[in-house]
């Protein structure tokens, strides 16, 4: 038997903290239990949150959050399967892994998967982020879309496959454009410019999609098919960097055929 | 001899016509001409200046500067030569194009760079946007530099090299930023994913390097080195769009490599 309200946390690192602080807090007055594999020290600690090193302590919990990196996933299934109750509802919060991985280990499964980047030193308002539910079963969908819907007010119930996009479409919205920016610095600081110049530009190109399809908010050279501009960026490039210069031509074609 | 404070304008295109109602509305009271190779309806033109077909109304200005495509650059210049003043300060708007072309038709030579993709039906505050000077001779820089003083408050004196670099820059943190939420936004398309669920990251990654250094800022799975899910994300892409994976991997190559 499970006990009604508790929620386990395997792992106390950046996502497991967050949502040890948000599901403790949140109004349901649900039980937090963390199992942390190392002692948390007490400056990392959620106030009136158990800590403990011995995963029975989460042996019998309604739903576990399986909060470790995604190499140690099965690893952490393999050793909880004998100790956490078989009616006990198990997840994870990996963007990129299926949730039947853990298929094999218990019959309740699931995702939970907030669309966040947590950084560690900043307060986030949890009812803002989006939370995305994939469930093995019906039980096990709506028992994680109800704990998701405590935290926030932006939950959705999605497949693996989708749940990969997403994650993939994060990478291509965030980090690489974030990875453009940084060629972008790059050049700047070769060429003396101080790179501020840019600034009001990248916040006008991040505002306009708030009204625009992004399709419809493209500019530049590429989407105006200027070979002329664009050969003779790649041949100022090709004496600068050659990495960036392969960058360069696979976005302009990419703009030139699809976008 | 040119006439003092007197500015032509060539083009009445998008950058044109801004660059008009800048000089026009300007407290230095310059007297702006424009010259246009078809009729400008009178909605589109800006009370007060006269518009003209014919190129000798702009013979005698002090500054010409020419707002016309960068591939018709050359023909224009031919064109003007022995209609304008030797005299005059004869520049031009592009971010790609050497002042140089402009030699061997005029002394007085320069480029009158504004960094900003100018919308037709959006209000713009012309003194935040940097502007960007470079003259064949001290007499044409200084001449430009101030012109672009009188529009806004953030001008500065740079190489044809180092204007080319800043417009790559630009072409990566904007137009190449925008091709990737672009990415993104088909991705959540195609699963039937609201992009929406993207905006609040879309916005924090571009807030985040309003403090840091755009390498500081980077997450994800490349600068984690995490090639487990590079691969994940590979092989779903593979089946999905063949462009988009080449793009994820070029990308992730980068990042691990260089940033």
């Amino acid at each position: 038997m499970t006990e009604n309200n508790t929620i386990g946390i395997i792992g106390h690192g950046n996502v497991g903290k967050h949502l040890t602080i948000a599901l403790h807090s949140s109004k349901a007055k649900d039980i937090v239990k963390v199992y942390n594999r190392s002692i948390v020290p007490g400056p990392l600690q959620v106030k009136g949150v158990p800590y403990s090193q011995d995963l029975k302590s989460v042996a019998n919990v309604r739903i576990l959050i399986v909060c470790v990196k995604d190499e140690a996933i099965i690893e952490m299934l393999e050793r909880i399967e004998d100790i956490v109750s078989p009616e006990t509802i198990v997840c994870h919060c990996s963007g990129s892994i299926p949730s039947t991985v853990i298929k094999p280990y218990f019959e309740n499964y699931g995702v939970f998967y907030p669309l966040q980047t947590f950084s560690s030193n900043k307060d986030v308002d949890y009812s803002e982020i989006p939370f995305f539910i994939t469930g093995g079963n019906s039980y096990s969908e709506e028992a994680l879309r109800y704990l998701a819907s405590k935290i926030s007010r932006r939950v959705d119930i999605i497949s693996d496959d989708q749940r990969v996009s997403m994650h993939i479409a994060a990478i291509f919205a965030c980090n690489y454009v974030n990875a453009m920016y940084s060629i972008s610095h790059k050049l700047c600081k070769d060429f003396n410019i101080s790179f501020d110049n840019l600034k009001p530009l990248i916040y006008e190109t991040a505002d306009k999609i708030k009204t625009l399809n992004p399709a419809e908010a493209q500019t530049g050279p590429a989407i105006r098919r200027d070979w002329d501009i664009i050969y003779k960026h790649e041949d100022f490039l090709e004496n600068y960097d050659s990495n960036i210069r392969a960058i360069y031509r696979e976005m302009a074609d990419y703009i030139t055929k699809f976008i």
